[in-house]
């Protein structure tokens, strides 16, 4: 084991870092801003997936793939939405390499592509141009459909899941025959991204709106959930978003309706990314390494002999068997460490490194005792307890665990929401306090920038069922509505 | 429903490209070679990918993910892998487009990359690159990774699912302290692909060895199972490679032996893509659509109410609700259609085309009877049975259809496949006949280049366990042991 984690109170960036190559989440690839997801990170990412996948489906949904490249043309008939990704483009120019003759390996200029592929930074535009083909009626409508996919945004300053390169997301892309409907299902899955964030990865979230600055290229409207971070930044952990009828019009997508007249189509899209891995992360880890909620660990539970001689281990392990079998007949997902190789203490610490919810240590004591030792990560607490009928009291400890982390985490960000009356006190939160900031804004955009330029903040949305209150905007003084959300963000 | 399909008799390749777009599994888009998988035809890869995703854990793998993009100069590391993919290589040049003042959308040429960024067409280079990083000892060995991922390789000339620029696949790439552990996960990774291709998608296939001439780039040795198609041509469905020590020299990977010796690691690596879902149509289906194996169909029963006026199917569907939910308790996916927009006989088509293995059609007859209507899609054939136990009896009819489809495709593969033993013959089987030919060759890449250029017949592969057999060359009358398999191929 090597040594321990940067604390977070000594550097939250670092620790982060460390935190997630040393729990073999994910590392820095050779190609410049692009990860490589390891397999234990990669098993969470999974679970994440199949919870997700399943959501999907029960709302009506199907999987389907699109293309990786889009023609340029395509990219640029929505305007606003080329805006929003031009300047972080891949472009694929050239199809073929060949050698110079002197055993360098060069591009063929006499492969160049008409038109230049951009690699899909998002899918709007080829999914649109797509349904054209596929929308003629009403009774083709509604079309729900979701992509698993890996998408590129050209980033010059990357972080682990949180800012890559090339990631990995889905995509929903919907088209309904009005716009009521449409608007019913950004709604709907900015529900499932806010339910699937809650109560499987125990990480509270404010459903909110954008404000247009903020908005998705392409969108009326972005709806998302914001969580907050240990270090008092806020997170975008998914966006939803109304399209209205800005993509059915550039790639002049229109139905037949009931009553026999030629519309334009409403659609939607959303999709949550690899991102939510830095927010899983971040939400919960302490400085001994990950926390995981227990619905979304590879690993529920592991076992750890504690033994001297073969013998003494032989009985351990018959004893550990019966468990094993006891959990897995729960559902409950477990791992025997019986290496030899390698003593209890590095063992202890390299399963809290990786976040294993429940970890049983079983000795020659508990043996002739009918105990075994339990020890909960997210507390950091154990006791010794009766081995009658221990699969029920961790399956019991494993449901404590994942409300309890929501709870500490549920607590952490009331404690750091902060209602501001004026620009000063603002600041003075924003800088001495961090977290999310609730406050009078006047509503517009040129307001919004200007926070932002001198203080970094931004506003990460307007609440759902936001109370309405009357007041004045904290840096002009113009009337307002209600308080909208403020903070420093990832 | 369109008027139906070109018959195989007809046009084999017509045929196989309308059925594909009318059954809905998958179209062409509109960048060049990159096709859409449609929800129907995607739903079947999804069920595809999770039996072998199970199979690679219950053999040892986990999943991970490596960067889309390769640099250039890695991917130039490994002599004989450049040669064999540099020709059908999407390059990416530059990061950024612009707008060029006059309202187009342009490739910025200052943002241009230093090296060029290759589109992965697979992944051994940036793998081998990483797992530098990852194995120092005998114990970081074996490693065993799987990733599900989409490469491109560009194509001139495409066929929807057989060969796209764009497709979809999963690579295994694994490391190993000797050759023999290489070779021995070369092989079990080949009997996965074998006990998939036979045991879900009904499909038997021949195990062997490549040729020197049709291995892959890299590679000391591959194995494949090669399947035979209706119309007489083979397609190789998975490939299973030892890599020898070719990559990790390249990339210089090295282990400390349990001897302490510093050695090169052994590796191999393996794939199945989206082909199959080409291999799966073309072998089973016929004029009136898809045929689908049980075991891999997303709908495995349909049911269809035939009724006069909303009385009598309210009656219809009080008793198909007993049924699926019976099939249902069984783990058999099932599907009522009582859409009232269509008549039963479009139903009864539309689910022809689409392979339902087994259809089920209930009227007002069957409701006094305590009967219904089933239907095979294999067979064609029909009856009428007792209602009682009839999720048992579907249950069962779904086994014998899963057998029946097999059989059927192993039958006609071994009438299709023709001992010769002169050229001449050969000639006369490969134009007259088609299927597999098993034939004696001199073992020489001149006389098997000289087959292919004349007859464009290739050495599918020389079988395992292939019975040695003193024999001579067909082409130029040299000493042969063994018979190898010729075909025409996909």
């Amino acid at each position: 084991m090597s040594k321990g984690l940067t604390s977070r109170s000594d550097d939250y960036s670092q620790w982060y870092n460390e935190l997630v190559t040393k729990a073999d989440l994910a590392e820095h690839s050779s190609v410049r801003g692009c990860m490589v997801i390891k397999p234990y990170g990669y098993s969470i990412w999974e679970k994440m997936q199949a919870v997700l996948d399943q959501k999907f489906k029960e709302t009506g949904h199907s999987n389907a793939y699109f293309p990786l490249f889009i023609p340029k043309s395509f990219f640029s008939k929505e305007a606003s939405h080329v805006d929003g990704f031009a300047t972080e483009c891949a472009v694929v120019t050239h199809y073929r390499l060949k050698n110079d003759g002197n055993g360098n390996i060069i591009v063929d200029e006499e492969a160049k592509l008409e038109e230049e592929l951009i690699v899909r930074p998002t899918s709007e535009t080829i999914i649109w141009n797509t349904y054209k083909g596929w929308i003629q009626s009403y009774r083709d409508l509604p079309l729900l459909i979701n992509q698993w996919a890996n998408v590129v945004r050209w980033e010059m300053r990357t972080r682990l899941f949180l800012r890559t390169t090339e990631f990995l997301w889905q995509e929903g892309h919907t088209a309904h025959a009005t716009s009521e409907e449409a608007i019913a299902e950004t709604e709907q899955m900015l529900n499932v991204y806010a339910d699937f964030a809650e109560n499987w990865m125990a990480m509270p979230v404010v459903k909110g709106k954008k404000t247009a600055n903020e908005r998705f290229a392409g969108a009326l409207d972005t709806m998302c959930i914001e969580a907050l971070m240990q270090d008092g930044k806020a997170l975008q952990a998914g966006t939803s978003h109304f399209l209205g009828q800005n993509f059915a019009k550039a790639f002049d997508v229109k139905f037949t309706s009931k009553e026999g007249k030629l519309e334009h189509v409403w659609a939607t899209s959303w999709g949550v990314s690899t991102r939510l891995m830095g927010a899983l992360i971040m939400a919960h880890s302490d400085d001994q390494g990950l926390v995981l909620p227990p619905k979304l660990a590879p690993i529920q539970v592991v076992i750890i002999p504690i033994y001297k001689g073969d013998e003494e281990l032989a009985k351990i392990s018959a004893e550990v068997e019966k468990i094993t079998s006891a959990l897995k007949a729960k559902g409950i997902s477990v791992k025997y460490d019986d290496r030899d190789t390698q003593r209890p203490g590095f063992k202890f610490a390299e399963y809290e490194l990786k976040g294993v919810p429940v970890r049983l240590a079983m000795g020659g004591r508990d043996l002739e005792n009918n105990t075994i030792e339990v020890a909960r990560r997210d507390t950091r607490t154990k006791e010794t307890l009766s081995r009658d009928k221990i699969a029920d009291t961790i399956e019991k400890l494993l449901k404590e665990i994942q409300t309890n982390i929501y709870q500490k985490a549920h607590t952490f960000r009331e404690e750091m929401t902060t209602k501001v009356d004026s620009y000063d006190e603002f600041k003075k939160v924003l800088e001495e306090k961090g977290g999310f900031i609730s406050a009078h804004w006047d509503g517009t955009s040129e307001t919004e920038a200007k926070i932002k330029e001198e203080t970094k903040a931004t506003i990460r949305c307007i609440p759902l069922n936001n109370p309405q209150e009357e007041g004045v905007c904290m840096v002009t003084g113009k009337p307002s509505k209600e308080r909208v959300i403020f903070a420093l963000a990832y």
